[in-house]
Order: C-alpha cells, then sequence, then structure tokens
C-alpha cells in the first residue's frame, strides 16, 4: 500500500509500505482523509524522539476488515462504516494506574498513532482497537468529520473547567485550535474576548467574542490594558508560544483559571510568586472526547473552513502549504 | 511607643513612633509576642516597593481597647483578651468583586498588615479591623499562638486540596513552612513522602512520613528516582527556591496536582509541554484559615519547636538569628 514514512530524518513515501493486518480486538480501516496537524512538523522536528514509521494520526476511513474477538454485534455496527479514531491505545494492565482509574489516556505504557510505537494513517490503511473508534454520522461529511480530533481537544476545556455563562472568558491565540476553542466557548455563552497577534487571522473570530489585538513589543505580546488586567476567570493560552504566558497570567484574576494548551518545545519563564500569592489555577489540557465532538458536528454547531487536499504524491507541497487545514486524500 | 521602622532602606527602633489610634471597628492590640517571618526580611530586601512603616505581621497581644462601631457583644468578648490576628485589611467595597464573592483575601484594594500600607506588629500596640482578631483558647500559649499564621498557611492546602488518605502525597521542601505543612498533611494519613536537601533539618520531619535527600546536582535539586517518578497524585512545592519546581513536576502523576507554595524573587523555568501532555494543574496557595489552626493547637495536635525571643532593642542579632522561629518579646 501506498504510505508515508519517517525515518527520523525525512518522509518520503513508500508505495510498497506492508499493508497491516488487524491484531485482536482491532479494525483494518481503509483511509479516506488524512490530516495534517502540527504535531507531525514537531515529530519530523525531533518531538517524539525514535518514532519511525507511517505518520499521521487524523482521519477518517471506512472499517474493511475486523480482527479476532471483536463482538458479533459491535462487528457488525462497525463493518463497511465510516469512523474517526481517537489515538491513544493504552495497556489496560490490571496494575496500571491510569487504565485502571478511568484515565487510560495517560497510561504510561500507551502507543499513540502515528506519534510513538504505531503506525500513523497517512497510508491508504491503518489498524486500530475497535473500543477506539466512532461512526461518524450520515449527515458529517468526511471534510467536517476530519477536524473531530482537533475539536476534540478543544472540547477537552469544557470537559475539565467549569464554564458557566455568568464568568469571564479569555482565549490567547488566533491559530487552528484557537479557532476551534473560540467556537465551543461561545456557545457556553460567557463573556469571552479573544486575544490575538494577527489582524487577518483574528477576523475569522468575530461572531465569536470580543476580538482584541496584542501589539508584540521587542517579538513579546504587549502587557494587558488595565482594563483586562486581573479581569477574567478563566484564561485559555492557545498560541503554542511560550512567550504569551506572561500575558495569559496577566488577563487571569486571582484565583482564576488558566488553561494551558500550548506545547513546545523549550521551557517557559514563568512569575511563580504571582501563581502563589494570586492563588491561581494552571491546568494543563490535551485530548478531548470525540462522541461529544461529533454531535456538535452533526447538531451543525461548528463553523468550518474548507480544507486543502493533496495526493499522497505531492506531500512535499503538502507539508509547505499554508492553507487552515490540509488533507491528504487516499481515497483515489 | 516602641517601634521597628522600615524606612525603604533599613529597619531601625523608634522609641517615640505614635501609639496607633484604632479607626472605626478597630480594636487597639497590645502585642506580646511578634515573630520574624521570611517576608519581612524580603520586604527589606525589595518584595513589597513602597512599604514604609512598622514591619511584621505574626503576633500575639492582648485587646486594650476598641474604636466606634464595634457591637457591644463583641467589644465584651475581644475586651482584654488574648488574640492573634489575620492580615489582609480588606476594602469590602459593593463593587470589588473579590470582597463579594467570598474572597476578600485577594482584594485588590486590601492593605496588608506590616506589608502594604499598614503598620505592623514590630512594635508596642498594632490596630486591626476586629473582623480580622481571633480569640486564643486559654490552653494555648503565646509561644505556641505565635505558629497561627504559617500553620493556618500549611492549612490552605487542604482547603483548596482534597487529600483523603488513599491518595500519595509528596511535599518537597525542609524548611519552617514545610514542617507545619508535614504535620497537617501527616493527619490526613495518606501515604507521604518528604524530600528534603538538608540531612539535619530533614530529621525533624521523621514520624510524619517518610524522608528522602535530593542530592543537589550542580546546585540543582537532582532528578528523582525511577519509583517516585509521576508517582504522587498530589505535590506540595515548599522549598522556597525556583529550582525545586523540575523536580515537584517531575514527582507529580499525570493529572495530579502540584500545590505551589513557595515564593521568590525570580522568575521559574518550567517545561509547560509536560504540563500540557500530563494535563497537570499547578495550584497557588497563601494565606489560610484562622480557626481550624488555633483548634489544631487547642487539640495539641500540632508540635512546635521552641522559639527564640529577643528584646526588640536588638533587632539585628534577631534578624541574624539562625534559630528555627525568631520572636520579639514586647511584653517587657
Amino acid at each position: 500500500m501506498k504510505a508515508l514514512v519517517f525515518d527520523g530524518q525525512n518522509i518520503d513515501l513508500d508505495v510498497n509500505y506492508p499493508k497491516p493486518v488487524p491484531a485482536a480486538g482491532e479494525a483494518l480501516v481503509r483511509v479516506n482523509l488524512a490530516a495534517i496537524c502540527n504535531t507531525d512538523r514537531e515529530i519530523m522536528g525531533g518531538y517524539s524522539p525514535g518514532f519511525r514509521g507511517v505518520l499521521g494520526h487524523e482521519f477518517v476511513g471506512v472499517v474493511e476488515a475486523l480482527g479476532s474477538g471483536v463482538d458479533a454485534d459491535l462487528a457488525d455496527k462497525l463493518f463497511d462504516q465510516r469512523v474517526v479514531g481517537e489515538i491513544n491505545l493504552s495497556c489496560f494492565a490490571t496494575d496500571c494506574p491510569y487504565c485502571m482509574a478511568g484515565s487510560s489516556q495517560h497510561c504510561e505504557q500507551r502507543r499513540v498513532l502515528g506519534i510513538h510505537n504505531k503506525d500513523g494513517c497517512f497510508a491508504d490503511y491503518l489498524t486500530l482497537p475497535v473500543r477506539l473508534l466512532h461512526l461518524v454520522p450520515r449527515k458529517v461529511p468526511d471534510k467536517e468529520a476530519i477536524f473531530v480530533e482537533p475539536l476534540a481537544a478543544a472540547m477537552r476545556i469544557v470537559e475539565q473547567v467549569h464554564t458557566p455563562p455568568t464568568k469571564s472568558i479569555a482565549l490567547v491565540g488566533d491559530g487552528r485550535l484557537a479557532y476551534m476553542i473560540a467556537q465551543v466557548i461561545a456557545l457556553s455563552n460567557a463573556p469571552f474576548t479573544i486575544f490575538g497577534i494577527a489582524k487577518d487571522k483574528l477576523k475569522m473570530f468575530k461572531g465569536y467574542g470580543q476580538t482584541k489585538i496584542l501589539e508584540p513589543i521587542a517579538g513579546l505580546p504587549s502587557l494587558v490594558d488595565d482594563e483586562d488586567k486581573h479581569a477574567f476567570d478563566i484564561v485559555i493560552d492557545a498560541t503554542g508560544s511560550p512567550t504569551s504566558l506572561a500575558t495569559s497570567l496577566a488577563l487571569t484574576r486571582s484565583q482564576g483559571t488558566l488553561v494551558m494548551k500550548s506545547t513546545y518545545a523549550s521551557n517557559a519563564e514563568i512569575n511563580m510568586s504571582d501563581v502563589v500569592v494570586r492563588e491561581i489555577n494552571i491546568l494543563g489540557s490535551r485530548c478531548g472526547p470525540f462522541e461529544p465532538a461529533l454531535r456538535f458536528l452533526e447538531l451543525g454547531l461548528i463553523k468550518l473552513p474548507a480544507i486543502k487536499t493533496f495526493d499522497p504524491m505531492d506531500f512535499e507541497a503538502a507539508f509547505k502549504s499554508q492553507a487552515f487545514k490540509v488533507a491528504f486524500d487516499f481515497e483515489d
């Protein structure tokens, strides 16, 4: 089969990569669309040392076969149906403190699709345990379903933090993940301000909340206006850059919550005394729930920009593309 | 009256400092004992820019007079009684988002005894609003009551975070505040490990939990042992130094809570991607509740080291003392 394979240094197209065989409890999924995520670029830059194999972890596909040990009813439900998939293959060993406590996404023995010890979705086929698959509602086309993983990551925030309509909320960031977060937060109907750096990007956010530009000072986000200082009950940092942390902290009210969505290779600097004296709650936030994300898509409540598709052959152009969302089309 | 006065540069004894007059709602308190806290040294080093006046915020004293507007029953209860006092003089304005939401300790207009815009307790007399005073139980002598403020700060942790007897807890730090925290956490009966740097200091902690030495590497706390890595549900950082943050984070399990008690002048470096990916909850923790701290002292459940007292005249020697707890004796 065709696959985009990372050898630890570069990515290349292999047209003779072995087609995977579903293990017990797994499904074989024929990939329709597979989207590029920033994490893929970070892996190519060294984010997941030791990873070799097929990249990619955001996909929509069709279940083509099932491995042994899958419940017959479930197999019937899944066979020939469109699915998306969660990416953490946890161990479920009975002595695993995470798997046995309902936090299997934090299992320290887990493999991660296209990220750690498990071939990903930039290929004609992938395999995944059936418990990680979710049926895509008929109403939701592939080009929308491909957004489930980042939308779920945005929804993780409202899974972790209560966002009642009476709390003031700020979002710092104007990228792809921020755009998903903005729409999820807007649906909570709380007073909501979005702080961005790029005027053209911030245009997309109008209608979801008040938008404000942070004027960078010497490459750093500026100090916030007096009226915004310590003004927000909940602040979400989704810039992907460590320089925004001071801004996000300045926006957070005392005893408020600062949700961190940004990952980056370098350490961040933080005024920890401010965190202590003002009793700030900093909360890391990562992967989210797929079913609620699929429900939002089915309800038509999330606005999704058009994606740009590439033939897997043109992977170099795809990785260079500046489009909002880029995906490989494996259907042809 | 006698008072130890900070002029922005130095501290000096003034024997003719004006005796304060209680404002409406305030009590005049004759100071028995007033203890030195690390914050006093930090103020002398520039921690609270602009502060001028009498230093000190940990005291035991006797109510000698009451200002106007104090309820007669309350005045009767307080008059001639021994008291300790909370330190945050909040505004209670009806448009204050903190005072009106039960978080008056975070009021941004607040004055702070001996720290910000309010003369402190290193003096024969101080004044404080009666709502901040707490009667000291007869069983608790002055030399124990003087520990109420740091003990309350330790108890703030169990006010913020649920510490059931089945969660594993780690404390990083072996100083004065850590000693109070260790005793409070020990009473939760959870599996508890105390990580210290100094062998002689760590001796004091035996009996409260398992004690372990972190061998410093090039001035930094060492990496933790494999068995301790990501092993604790709740980690409390009370070293007062930014170098322990990486250690504390390494001890915290995914989705665990890292309680920050340490304040320091410099910024700290943090691996924020680790916080995000492992969904760590970092929680700042500051002042705590006085009544529960007084109850613990009355019950005899907290072991307090002997304090070393100095005449206010000998303030220079007092500030230099390495004793566990140093206090000025104003009774003579």
